[in-house]
């Protein structure tokens, strides 16, 4: 863990915490670690569902438990949720190397008629162009693109070298991480005259707030209307989402999942690591599909899927365990003609 | 749909798409869009594969339809092929956010050996190596990187972000979306005295004309010799091409879909969503591979696979008929050896 | 091939590599190609287990070959090991492309306080952030992004657009292609008062010594502690590596391959082509997943595996021999349990 600048005693993070301290409470903590990182001076979690650790043999200097009956080996927190607690500790301590200066780094180019709001933070060696409109406090890293007419909302972040394409909207308080690709052309063409002509993508991407978009991911504006990304939705690394796709709200995809053309996600659909959506097709409210997963066409809502395609994840686990007897089966049947060949032979 | 400034009578798109107008030809239209987003003033399109929709609960003030009966519950103009005539008028009406400034930024930085045709646009924060050469009306957007000896055809887009290696060439006429890396290493070792070796990669990559590739996909450099990718071939976004690839004209590769190295695609092949071939094998022409499709080895012309390993497509669907039913079908094993061996037992 | 301007005798390659020339000592060599490509002034290489060419066809002036008895038509040297001369003479033949310029390039931007070794490159549109440390010779092309506190070793190559966000670490000797982003926050969420809480991610990633990264691959900071890549490991292109991920050393991971958060590969582990990992297992040194693997769990030492959920491999080709004939089991059983029905009825 990076080092900090501050420090407290335990019964202070206690008193942050909701919590309460067994073991000595003017103990000084300067940091925060997982278990097995943990230096003396940090506080570091037994988390309910982690791996068992032997409190003794931590090298923290505190450690934040579950309100369960355990021995103070070492200073103790004990709260309701240790999860959380540890979420506070980790923003309470966490490193802020993240500092960005105000205004607009001279290097960056801005066309003269682009939009800025207050508390603005552009890096260096950006591209912002004619029309672009940036909200209140947002910040804008080094080598980012944001293309005609396009926007960002207030209090959103933009990491090294984001493209946003021109007439494309990125909501409030989002989050783009390094290199990912809002707004990038449509997969469409048309076989005529002996060669694939490009069907014209002059749609756009609406991406709500509260949205995460992961590292090199890319979002396809829409042929015509709009692709559209709904509020708290998070997209992980080197996902695709295809032109005309609708995502729904609080969605979850993970990385290097992928979202063919004009799909739609209804709430609440979590779409696991690598799992991959045909086109046209529509996923119901609160899905859940397995890392993998294939998903061919339209699921209705409220169900979990696994398998390439996806079977209800139950079934899926039945077929993987009848798939590695496969071989064994063929024998048995095999052998099931042999004995009823027998059976059928005239008896003597 | 982003507004235009363009108005024209419905008689006017009518002899311009050579359809004929059924219903009121004065009226007048200002955009295009799906039939779903149409709003007054914009016209529409029914298509001939796609949902049915009541042509009454439209608001679009006119509707592309086929030259089928149909009551002019709205304006409408009939056409031979709606599909075309509707990317017509996206064409028409589409919004022309991009217009480049003529020469290079001056943000830019530019070799003084570097090659310029006519009518070039260099955008803001490029790098431009020596010996590289730009084809007349190239339009290089913010942020791309041209390696040494480098080329990019005539009428050739590069948006912002893309990196064409030293030695690569992308053809004329061609789209390179966000973030592309063209020329990358190909990826190969030898395991030598206790680490990998790096096997030098000398090649080059070269693509020629007509070809789009899409937002942050990779094509690397052959070892010795060069990564090819034929004319009129599209490549859509995150997909990755091995070293010494070659691939054919007119093909089609979805995204994120993978092609090992070595691997050769014959003119033709589409290759579905997420497909991933192996290295070192051919694909015929006119070979279809379904999304998610994984090719072990060669596959003759024209047949179309699905599954991973593939088999031909209507066994995939058998196959995966059959997979639903396994739990099922141990069953059956289960109850017919039970059968034949109480046949089996002696009579008494 | 692109040209070079070294030339060389026959017995001058010859004694470089150790081996035996066959036929005229003195032909003159210009460059070095692959079999089908050569050219006269070329050498090629006639590979072991490579495809069997015809000598006598061959365009090349000399060829490399194993030592075996082999009638001279053209010009030959005999080595010991055929892919490792032709290796050396990639690297002694190959064009030398990329000379940066020593220095820092002024459009690009750096903090005050940043360390820069001796003989170091910075190329353009470079943003390097407050307490960044570059190592000696190492070279940075353009539009790469280090982040606050960043560091990257000596003799490292970060290809143009590479970003190594705050805290993270690049060792010596690495090669980062364009594109890759180090460190981008680990997808963490608690769904918590009706949103998902972005979990603060405030580890780093530390990459050790002679690792090559990939075109657009990602790795991901840890939550808290560190992500690490091991000495020696070698990752393709497109690659996503999760947060809190441990690699050992001297793995190979090819493109396209995901590994999610907090799963671990110890030493000298080979990962196929897109093949995905789920998180939190652990995969003993040695184990090979070939391409389009999918491990749902912990693996131990020194397996083979493929397939989705993987099974060993030699089931896996035992499985994709059954699943063909799946279709024609379940007829088979149909047949069985109408012959077993015959079988059973009371014999009149």
């Amino acid at each position: 863990m990076a080092a900090s600048s501050r420090i407290y005693s335990l019964a202070d993070l206690a008193e942050m915490l909701g919590g309460a301290v067994a073991g000595e409470a003017s103990t000084l903590i300067r940091g925060v670690a997982v278990f097995g990182e943990a230096q003396p001076g940090d506080i570091t979690c037994l988390l309910p569902d982690g791996h068992t650790h032997d409190l003794a043999r931590t090298r923290a200097s505190a450690v934040i438990c579950a309100r369960d009956p355990r021995e103070a080996v070492v200073p103790l927190i004990h709260v309701d949720d240790p999860r959380l607690a540890f979420q506070s500790l980790v923003r309470l301590f966490g490193p802020e190397y993240f500092r960005p200066t105000l205004g607009v780094h001279p290097t960056s180019v801005v066309a003269a008629d682009a939009v800025f709001g207050e508390g603005v933070a552009v890096g260096p060696q950006c591209t912002i162009e004619a029309g672009a409109r940036i909200g209140d406090r947002a910040i804008i890293m080094a080598g980012c693109y944001l293309g005609v007419r396009s926007s960002v909302g207030e209090d959103t972040v933009l990491y090294p070298g984001v493209t946003v394409r021109e007439g494309c909207t990125v909501g409030a308080c989002c989050v783009v991480h390094a290199g990912a690709v809002i707004g990038a052309d449509g997969f469409g063409y048309v076989f005529e005259a002996g060669r694939f002509q490009k069907v014209p993508q002059i749609g756009n991407v609406v991406v709500d707030r509260d949205v995460e978009i992961g590292a090199n991911a890319s979002i396809d504006r829409a042929a015509t209307d709009t692709t559209r990304v709904g509020t708290g939705t998070k997209i992980a690394n080197l996902v695709q989402i295809g032109h005309n796709v609708v995502v729904g709200r609080h969605c979850v995809i993970r990385a290097q999942a992928g979202i063919a053309g004009s799909t739609e996600l209804e709430d609440s659909v979590v779409i696991g690591e690598r799992a991959a959506l045909n086109d046209h097709i529509r996923i119901g409210q609160g899905v859940e599909i397995s890392a993998r997963g294939g998903v061919p066409r339209s699921v209705p809502a409220n169900i979990a899927l696994s398998g390439s395609p996806v079977v209800p994840h139950r079934l899926f686990l039945r077929i993987i365990v009848c798939m590695r007897k496969l071989p064994q089966m063929f024998q048995r049947i095999t052998a099931l003609e042999r004995r009823v060949t027998r059976l059928e032979e005239p008896h003597e």
